[in-house]
């Protein structure tokens, strides 16, 4: 490929990295909205982690295992349902490695049916290319609100 | 136009095209939150439709009918204006064709004229170019909380 | 640079700027939560203009001046915390010049350590390239609720 060619092609790769990565995102709270874990899982690289307020695991077997054993069931309606509202990240690219932040609230079913916005926190994520897709290497879930870590939010 | 030339200008209208659909999605918001419902209706395709609690509706002139007819108006300060909050979408791109998967709250002014989040719902797309625009081929609106039909939201 | 490279170019050059303002719209939320003003008003052009209920300045020294002087300390847990948070923006790019318009959310540490939204309001920016980097040239920060101007959100 000629050197402007090149060029172009590279730029485009970035901008395709970060469509790849909102949608990895988008992703991740899909399936933990559905709790299709199987699939959430398979969202980490072979040696990916995720670390937050249910402990730490690595690999999409161990994480799998470990939320599987910790995560509540997720009622449908009439059920005090969960979803994730995630923000628009912010997303370095830097070849087949890439950083992103975003926030994060529950939204759920409350008392009289009416929406609950419980729990406020952050995403810190480091990302990697395994196989041709982003993947996440280092997923950090802080909770900012509640800040007590008693609560489970 | 050389193949290689090619390829990077099929790769750059994926990525073109999301964007493009990324301000179709913000244009519906506007509209809608402005009861601008000429510009609203414009947004769908010629055979586009719109389906949700108000009922359904094909094209732009009877998805214009149908909303206009039942949309309260949305009055200004100090009334109980109402915005529309969307997260950031999924979106599918396949030729002139794509899909796109987002959440949405209602923000209302509340009594104290303080915000109230009284509604969570989804909106499933079907998108299509048309005359060399991203219009809504199908809008389906779902209402997640409250879960109650009865409940107007 | 040939005529279909330069054109690819050109195209390539709107969907980075896309991406270079989404991530200056997350740096002016990310330093303002953080309160690193320094950072903060260095996201706007020499004679970028900030204009919202504290009032109006111009340039990053000027709004750091005003900001600074008016802006309450930001306090860490168990404090009465404030985050915002930002939607996706429209965003329409013209050479190096852009506008772009999002809205936002407060979302503050309440009592009982639970989130409150007590703040919904819009940015209307002017944004333009300055020394290879889009910056702020005019942010309009307008409060939608509460809509009472003594009220401080």
């Amino acid at each position: 490929m000629p050197a402007e060619l090149g060029d172009l092609d590279a730029r485009l790769r970035v901008l395709e990295a970060k469509e790849e990565i909102r949608n990895l995102l988008q992703e991740y709270r899909r399936t933990l909205d559905v709790r299709d874990m199987r699939a959430f899982s398979a969202l980490f690289a072979s040696n990916g982690t995720w670390t937050g307020a249910s402990g730490t695991a690595a690999g999409p077997e161990g994480i799998y295992e470990m939320l599987t054993a910790v995560l509540p069931e997720n009622p449908p309606a009439p059920g005090s349902t969960l979803w994730h509202l995630i923000t628009d990240p912010q997303i370095e690219v830097d070849g087949n490695r890439a950083t992103a932040r975003s926030l994060w609230m529950h939204v759920r079913r409350g008392d009289g049916d009416t929406p609950l916005l419980p729990t406020l926190g952050s995403y810190e994520d480091d990302l990697v290319v395994e196989n041709g897709r982003w993947r996440f290497l280092l997923r950090s879930v802080s909770r900012l609100v509640p800040d007590d870590p008693g609560e489970k939010g």
